[in-house]
């Protein structure tokens, strides 16, 4: 527990009406989209990078931790306060600041909802690609800290590859200003691509400059089914080495399929064993073009059914069966895991094939869908906690489907990242070189280590020299 | 100097002959692209990461600083070893290991010439679009390491953009990867983008894993020529605006316009101010109708001249003006500064006008091209060394032109890096507290400063703690 005099100055640095310590006002505060709860000390809730920077000093002067938390939405645990201490929320910094058309930049700060950006950006023609799954209520700030990702990243990049420069409080309460808004800039290291990504542990995001893309003139949605799942793949490969990129080529598994079908009967032929959302976007002659070449390209492949929308209202009905899964998925079992390893494209048979065989002996459901033109598949070990055994079964489990895709080249994460979640398999994809030189890096910004402590890395961090 | 004992272990480490110590033998890495000029102590010539691991071990025991070198293209004098020690030259490690068509991407080592590279990859129709002006000898580890652009930075992002992974030899001699052959990946920090652009100061690079594209369809080249700057500026804007990202958007001034005409006499109208040479490439069809769009929006802009090539032999006519643009420079003046200013796209106007009065005050004559579509501008002041006075009124005319560009929001180099020709500068682009957090990082990964000292920052760096 924090005492009333470092309250009181938290009070006078945001405001008394801006720090919470009360429990029923907190709870909110204590979970993310993972099943994890840790109630903090205190929330508080700064209106800019000045006050940021005073809680932070004041948290090195009387070393508490401070936990940075957009809306909460991630699925890692990366915003909750486990070692205890403050909860810093960013949602009231949500101004858009500005637009800028003929740069094609924007600079925002990091509260504002992904969805809303996007929303403001499409009215002036332009285009923000990142679609997180959580884009609804995830902060642009979250999206940043965490890299979010999502289906059009085969074509146009994760949130990283968005953000062009920051304005960034470091754990010591310096403010500082990386990137810039320039297209090109090799000035200096790129601290801002080291922040992106880095799960809130190296610095608090008060400003953001994206860069921008024209909107697409128009767009293609096809789903396609196939009679394997070996075929699905070999369409992705296929697909790009036709020289068409996607901007997404969404995935589902058989039992993905069977849980939408027999909820929502959408009419999916029985000898379906895998589908592909496919979506184009471009040119609206060329991506007429590009669906001919697509349905020519995938028709050998046990192509069993191939249907294009015509128009937005046929391509909403289209993306319904990706749509509809999260909510069929409770019909299996009530509580899931869902991690989301990625493999190189081609070994995604490979990846399901292993998981398929580790669902067999763990004796738990597994499903599998995602974004197969990025070999990043969301595997979902669905269990019901309620009967005895199977909450370990199913940790046994993600932890060989982990070591899954690590054997064939892949990683544990491509979205969600390692928070606390884990942080306890961390060692298996990286060298202790490798953390050593990250908890180096993290020693060398934060060496109170009062900043989201005890995330990424298992049992502390930035208490080690390099590697 | 290093004494025999210290030679000895090296020729133990890399074979005594890859260790050179005659001054003749040495005096081809003393140099770089800038005119500066620094004898080593010894040259060595290791062959793989073990080597270099061993290398940078010995350093650290001995305390001589290391000079990691590539091809010696640079334009700011990174590779060069100011302070003595030896030069550690990668260009023995030069296999390309890998080209993944499946999964587009591959795997070489650093000492790889970047057109060799191209031309591997476009020999099985894929694509590596980064083009610095000096592929035809630098290395693809050399580019990494300053983040090489190139004219396609426009449409594909510079070198950073196409790094996925990277094995590294930290200055501890820690050899870690980084990154991976994922095109999503959110486990640990990133790095790889650190690594990149970090000009050989904070590890030597061992191999990289490129990303690769498809080798585009087709390709449409223009010369368009404008009867003021600002015309041509306002092309670049109105063309993006109309959503058509060209490959290249390559700028020249009248000054240098001028000079090309002078030398070469391309027919180039009189009443040409600016120069636009645009290029778009995709789809056949697409890039036919883009050239139509472009000429259409581009028309009421005071557009003198619009030449667009129907072929590879025309297109190769049409690009003659800007390749001959650094042979018809030195008609000026035997010698010249070569900066790459960066400025939003939407000032371009203003700096090239900013630079104009520049010039005046400074009484130097200065021609400016390069690239409009980024922003990023090749300032370069031609003097005459040997005319008293002029060195130094150059020098004054290059902090106000970086001035410039940071006035208007731009930064001051694009491509070239700050090694040591920019060091000095560096403080007019970063606060103190930007280059602590810099400093702390490169101290926390090379705490006895020995891998490339006194680089980026003024007065050598790695003695602060976090800003």
């Amino acid at each position: 527990m924090l005492d009333s005099r470092i309250l009181g100055e938290l009070a006078a640095i945001v405001g008394a009406d801006n720090v919470l310590t009360e429990k029923q006002d907190m709870l909110c505060y204590s979970y993310d989209a993972t099943q994890m709860e840790f109630l903090p000390s205190a929330v508080v809730h700064p209106a800019n990078a000045q006050e940021v920077s005073a809680v932070l000093k004041l948290a090195n002067r009387e070393g508490f931790p401070v936990f940075p938390r957009g809306a909460g939405s991630g699925f890692s645990g990366g915003a909750l306060p486990k070692a205890g201490g403050i909860v810093l929320v960013t949602t009231r910094m949500n101004r858009i600041l500005r637009i800028d058309t003929e740069n094609l930049i924007a600079e925002v700060e990091p509260g504002v909802v992904t969805e809303l950006f996007q929303q403001e950006v499409e009215k002036l023609g332009l285009f923000y690609p990142p679609d997180p799954a959580s884009l609804k209520f995830s902060t642009l700030g979250g999206n940043v800290a965490e890299n979010a990702g999502g289906p059009r990243a085969v074509k146009y990049g994760c949130t990283k590859d968005f953000v062009m420069g920051l304005e960034v409080v470091l754990p010591s309460g310096a403010i500082i200003r990386t990137g810039g808004e320039t297209y090109k800039g090799v000035v200096g290291y790129d601290l801002t691509k080291l922040l992106c990504g880095s799960e809130g542990t190296l610095g608090i995001i008060t400003r953001i400059i994206f860069k921008l893309l024209p909107y697409p003139d128009a767009k293609k949605t096809m789903l396609t089914i196939f009679d394997s799942i070996d075929g699905a793949a070999k369409a992705v490969s296929a697909i790009i080495g036709g020289k068409i990129i996607p901007t997404t080529l969404e995935f589902m598994d058989y039992a993905t399929l069977q849980c939408v079908e027999r909820r929502f009967n959408l009419g999916i032929p029985p000898e379906g064993r895998a589908v592909l959302l496919i979506e184009v976007d471009g040119d609206r002659d060329l991506i007429e073009k590009q669906a001919g070449q697509i349905h020519a390209i995938i028709k050998p492949l046990g192509l069993v059914q191939f249907r294009a929308a015509e128009n937005a209202v046929e391509s909403e009905q289209l993306w319904k069966v990706r749509r509809l899964v999260s909510p069929s998925l409770r019909d299996i079992n009530p509580d899931k895991t869902n991690e989301d390893i990625v493999v190189p494209r081609s070994k995604v048979p490979d990846v399901i094939r292993r998981i398929e065989a580790i669902q067999q002996k763990y004796d738990v459901p597994i499903v599998n869908f995602g974004h197969a033109g990025d070999g990043n598949i969301h595997v979902n070990v669905m269990i019901d906690k309620q009967i005895p055994g199977m909450p370990e079964r199913a940790e046994g489990a993600v932890k060989e489907i982990f070591q899954a895709a690590l054997d064939l080249g892949g990683t544990m994460s491509g979205e969600h990242g390692v928070g606390l979640s884990k942080a306890p398999y961390i060692e298996l994809e990286l060298s202790p070189d490798q953390i050593g030189a990250m908890k180096a890096v993290k020693h060398a910004l934060d060496p109170n280590n009062i900043l989201n402590p005890g995330k990424m890395f298992p049992g502390g961090e930035g208490t080690h020299a390099a590697g």
